[in-house]
């Protein structure tokens, strides 16, 4: 089991590769849990055993970035996200036995009817099929997205980077080894695109390939939904926000704005807006726009902020209120009303975290009930929001659409359902005639 | 509540109209069970009360449509599709009732994870939002989809068939006037279009609009398909098969194939192909063959099916397999296995119904986990996939898309879920130092 990746699968067409894909698809969507699980525990160990060599190749890649990060080609949160470690590979393969362990999600019984006698309809969870994922430097999304795709019945293909070339054949490679040890399963479960046409190629085949998902800038996912033929599940923008309300705790809130902000400002569930009431601006601005100083955050304000912290806060322009920055600036503004608050963000907002600090659980739930969001939070970060933190293992993406999945997605971005109708000879022609009518008897599902 | 639909809304801007309507599902999503529920009841009432009215304006519309249909420009299906009668009328107004009736599919608890320690995160079911729905001829779309969005806190923009116009009027109207009547509800919740341009100006609106929902021919649902920037929830074909297997008790077989095609061949769910396992074929041939021909079916059949009855049937070509032709033709084609037929509905099936016939259960079930469609069916009729049929009250439409709904589409598909997450200013960073680690307690939900 130590093959490189064959390279006449790399050069091979796209459209014969989506194809080997849904056929081995059919055969792992219907393979028993155990085998599915027994395949991402084999993965786990081939990620232990070959470390060495996977360090290795994700070494080759460092060694190039590095030209491109000393010449500016390359920003250095890039360069970060590329590198993996002896500690980031033990990482990998504790992910792979986490998604191993968690519940099938095939074969669940979401709801049954008995329509009539001897005609009953069960409602079954079931993979979605083929799944495109295209994804910039981190390699570990081939280990999780990989695990997640095994476990519940999909197959892939996969485009990362092209900086992390090597350390993402080397990984395609070892998830093929490792399929090829089960007789019963194609390898072509997993496969690696290479080159961005192969990428444009996908995107037409909708015949072999049920759903895209996009892992990137915001230009990036823009350009993938707008030329694609195939659904794509994704998210655009992350422009979240906290509102800091009247009846807020103070040190919560500054807690919550800073952490909102700061704790990790690349990333989609950062905040970028920070809305504060009126009534408490006074006392609690000096103490967020100290903290944000201090954490060394630009800060672009209303007039009204202005008007009160002229020293520290720039003039916000109206494109500063749909601005994802990415980076240590936030915008600020003071709103007369929660009302005002709820109203920004529905029409600001991107739809995908959004958080309220305040003491009065009865405008928080009223908050929660009319923002437009994935994520709706009383007293939390924003960035809470992740498949990990929500405790789905790993995750494949995050959907700021509100079809299919929405908000961090798990294996259950990666099932759909189909119904199954077992009767014994019936026809619609009974019903439609009056001999019989439905009946339509709900029956119990035991709810895991 | 008498007034018609105010004559300014219909020729006020598509955009403007949308967002009134945004404006209007934020208030709507967050009504009470009860109101929402007063609400289809009093439109239940006021479309008995108002059957005069009704059925005057579909006559105007009927009237019309006779000089159509007499000269050719209207179809007899869509003439009678197009007609209401007192009966009709009375089974609107109960399939209304059947709505409220239905339990509240808003702000149900789907999952419930702790976090940590006073931190929750719950998944709660929640509308979509603003939904379009573009469909032909039949009024009763009308108070189906009105009913089921109110229902289900959504707003909506209804295109109807130019030939239905008084019909949809009147009843849009209803709608309007019942909501008038309950002082927190804006009426702008319900919304008629009248023209094509509308509707092309429907489709660029992401921004308003959350769902396109197309029920027309497969030409029309790819037109809206392919120029929506608006996800799209339809089914583009509906080509379905019903297999005979070896071990299928012929009887059922043939009463089932005979449903499949002549219950009502016009709709989606009708059969198109006839797969027969070539060792029952020489027993089974003759008898559905006599029958689809006492009823006038033309069937065009694969060479080996010629060869046995060369009289009775004509020849199929390549295109007949991928043949929805919603009348009284079927394509016939006898096969080597049940693999054989699994291939050939994944290869040219819509993903929309398939039904094996068979006693061998175990057979019965690869079938149905192999074959890739929204229902698949063991000894039972496809025109069984329809939403009144499946017992969800009414039918917003089908969807052969695997994302979000698949088959009828009942008020689950006008449901998405939002992340609720209730914390006590707890943050992210507390979590990355290691000073605290998550716990991920799964809670139990109560299953409705």
């Amino acid at each position: 089991m130590t093959t490189l990746y064959p390279i006449d699968a790399l050069t091979d067409d796209v459209a014969a590769i989506a194809q080997r894909a849904r056929e081995a698809a059919y055969i792992l969507g219907t393979l028993p849990a155990k085998v599915r699980n027994e395949i991402l525990l084999a993965a786990a160990h081939e990620i232990e055993r070959r470390h060495g060599d996977i360090l290795a190749e994700n070494q080759k890649d460092c060694a190039a970035a590095e030209v491109d990060l000393n010449e500016g080609r390359m920003s250095s949160s890039m360069f970060k996200r590329l590198r993996t470690t002896e500690r980031g590979i033990a990482e990998m393969a504790g992910q792979v036995r986490e998604v191993a362990a968690l519940e099938d999600p095939l074969g669940r019984t979401l709801d049954a009817t008995e329509l009539d006698d001897g005609l009953t309809l069960y409602k079954v969870s079931c993979p979605i099929g083929v799944v495109g994922v295209v994804f910039e430097s981190r390699p570990d999304v081939v280990t999780q997205v990989g695990s997640l795709a095994i476990k519940s019945g999909n197959a892939l293909l996969l485009k990362g980077g092209r900086e992390a070339l090597n350390t993402n054949r080397i990984l395609v490679s070892l998830w093929r080894d490792v399929l090829s040890g089960f007789s019963e399963v194609p390898i072509d479960a997993i496969n690696l695109l290479e080159t961005r046409e192969d990428v444009s190629r996908m995107l037409s085949l909708h015949s072999q390939i049920d759903l895209i998902i996009p892992r990137g800038s915001k230009d990036f996912v823009h350009y993938i939904t707008k030329n694609s033929s195939i659904p794509v599940l994704g998210h655009g923008d992350g422009v979240c926000h906290v509102y800091v309300d009247r009846d807020a705790d103070l040190r919560k809130a500054a807690e919550v704005a800073f952490d909102s902000k700061v704790q990790y400002p690349a990333v989609c569930n950062a905040m970028e807006t920070l809305l504060v009431h009126e009534e408490i601006a006074e006392s609690f601005l000096p103490r967020i726009v100290s903290l944000y100083r201090s954490a060394g955050v630009e800060i672009r304000g209303c007039s009204e902020s202005l008007r009160m912290m002229p020293d520290e806060i720039v003039p916000a322009t109206e494109l500063d209120w749909s601005s994802e920055y990415g980076d240590l600036i936030v915008s600020l503004k003071i709103v007369k009303s929660s009302q005002e608050a709820i109203e920004h963000i529905n029409r600001y907002g991107s739809g995908h975290t959004e958080s309220i600090i305040t003491e009065n659980s009865d405008l928080a739930n009223h908050f929660m009930n009319r923002v437009d969001a994935a994520g709706v939070y009383h007293n939390a970060s924003t960035r809470f929001a992740d498949g990990y933190r929500y405790g789905f293992g790993a995750e494949v993406g995050i959907s700021t659409s509100k079809l299919h999945a929405r908000g961090p997605m798990g294996m259950d971005g990666l099932t759909t359902y189909k119904y199954k109708l077992y009767g014994n000879g019936h026809i619609v022609a009974t019903y439609a005639s009056g001999e019989r009518s439905f009946k339509h008897r709900k029956l119990t599902v035991a709810k895991s």
